[in-house]
């Protein structure tokens, strides 16, 4: 049930030109998620999908070979409509709104919890990247505090690879009342400090924990900094690693750890 | 020293724009590196910076702040110019060029080597951060299949932190070439496969060892897959991680088995 709309000054268009330019859900709290394959790991998803907006050329390619769009809304708009909607060039012409699942932080926080938390990470591609690693290696949930990138930002949802359709993220939480809950379940807190003298080897993952990733060039908030351990990856006198890196190898020690004992 | 050009005709300038526009180095072999964090990891290393291109608002800024500019050309554009030259929006009205060392494949191949090869990466930033990972990681070096980005794109050189100055690189290398070179070598070759069966961490990278990053979505070249070891990042189910995440991963394994031993 394709239908099509001409006009961009549609409003459901105009909220997603809105959500894209703000790097964040529509007003109506859909993600903006591009492309084919976010559309694919949505469809397997538990989320709902309010419409697909697909330019006319793949109008017909989406309705062939995308499975399970039968009772989807789907909208088809001119090329040139389309490319004002998304935020790449290299756009596939297909776009979905998705409604990302609501976690609370006790969700996060749950058991053996491995929380990671994104600290001021303001390139959208690293905390789609981070959001990624963090299923992969098996964490309990990301926390994006306040300062940090969307996790709903369009480019940050391509980088999760459809992730955030699964993982427990809470975002924009007030870093206090973060390290309250923390504390509060007695879940350890560890920040990834390029200068700290503990290595991540010698750090003991395999409690219930926390990892702190700050943004790039700032580094971890000097608040949660004096409340944490801090940890290094060892790296050869490079200061610092991209950040999303730097999350990855930490995460995969986690799960080294957790999965020799 | 500095010289003022005001048209955006200059042919330096219009070199610039076409290196940029190509995502190379410019035809005189120049790498355009953008911004102040690139300029002094150039000054800090053994590379010729053959001239620093300025905004004319930021020019006092950068004659007062950046040490070690004295003997270097130092050309001021109008901010206009300047911004037809960058490649990102967020251009802070610096850019480098520097002239990359030349390194030979045996040069890459000394020693108990530990080479990264790229054979299809297309994303500029995950071909900085793992160049940024690899010197970090201790890697002899990284060799750029033909079919992937160029390691002098202007995005790969900010994404690798200036780590582009020191470790060894060669680009636009026939797979076929590299191949040979590394078994007359006698270097172990192994190939990140999402579905391998061997973990990395029950492969040896404590001998001289070459680990392929095949690009997302395509992976490793068929070609290079039959002729070396596969091996995955262990995760919990996701299949694929981002193609900086697993070489990262993977070059801290290798450094956690060598400093280990």
């Amino acid at each position: 049930m394709t239908e099509s709309v001409s006009s961009e000054k549609n409003p459901l268009l105009k909220s997603v030109r809105r959500a894209v330019a703000r790097g964040a859900l529509t007003e109506d709290g859909w993600a903006v998620c591009e492309g084919f394959h976010l559309l694919e790991e949505a469809l397997g998803s538990n989320c709902e999908i309010g419409a697909v907006i697909v330019a006319e050329p793949v109008k017909n390619a989406v309705s062939t070979h995308v499975r399970g769009l039968k009772r989807t809304r789907v909208i088809a708009v001119r090329e040139r409509v389309f490319r004002e909607l998304a935020s790449t060039e290299a756009t596939q012409g297909v776009i979905a709104l998705v409604r990302p699942q609501e976690w609370t932080l006790e969700q996060l926080l749950r058991g053996r919890s491995l929380v990671v938390v994104l600290d001021g990470v303001q390139d959208p591609g690293n905390a789609g990247a981070i959001v990624r690693a963090a299923e992969a290696f098996g964490a309990s949930g990301a926390a994006f505090l306040k300062g940090t990138v969307s996790p709903y930002n369009s480019k940050a949802l391509r980088a999760s690879a459809g992730s955030i359709f699964r993982l427990p993220v809470v975002a924009g939480i007030d870093e206090g009342l973060l390290i309250a809950a923390l504390e509060q379940k007695r879940i350890a807190v560890y920040a990834a400090m390029p200068r700290a003298q503990k290595s991540i080897a010698d750090a003991n993952f395999q409690e219930k924990c926390a990892m702190v990733i700050g943004g790039e060039g700032r580094g971890v908030n000097p608040e949660i900094a004096a409340r944490a351990m801090g940890v290094r990856v060892p790296t050869n006198g490079v200061e610092s690693l991209n950040a999303a890196v730097a999350a990855g190898v930490m995460l995969y020690e986690a799960r080294r750890q957790r999965t020799a004992a």
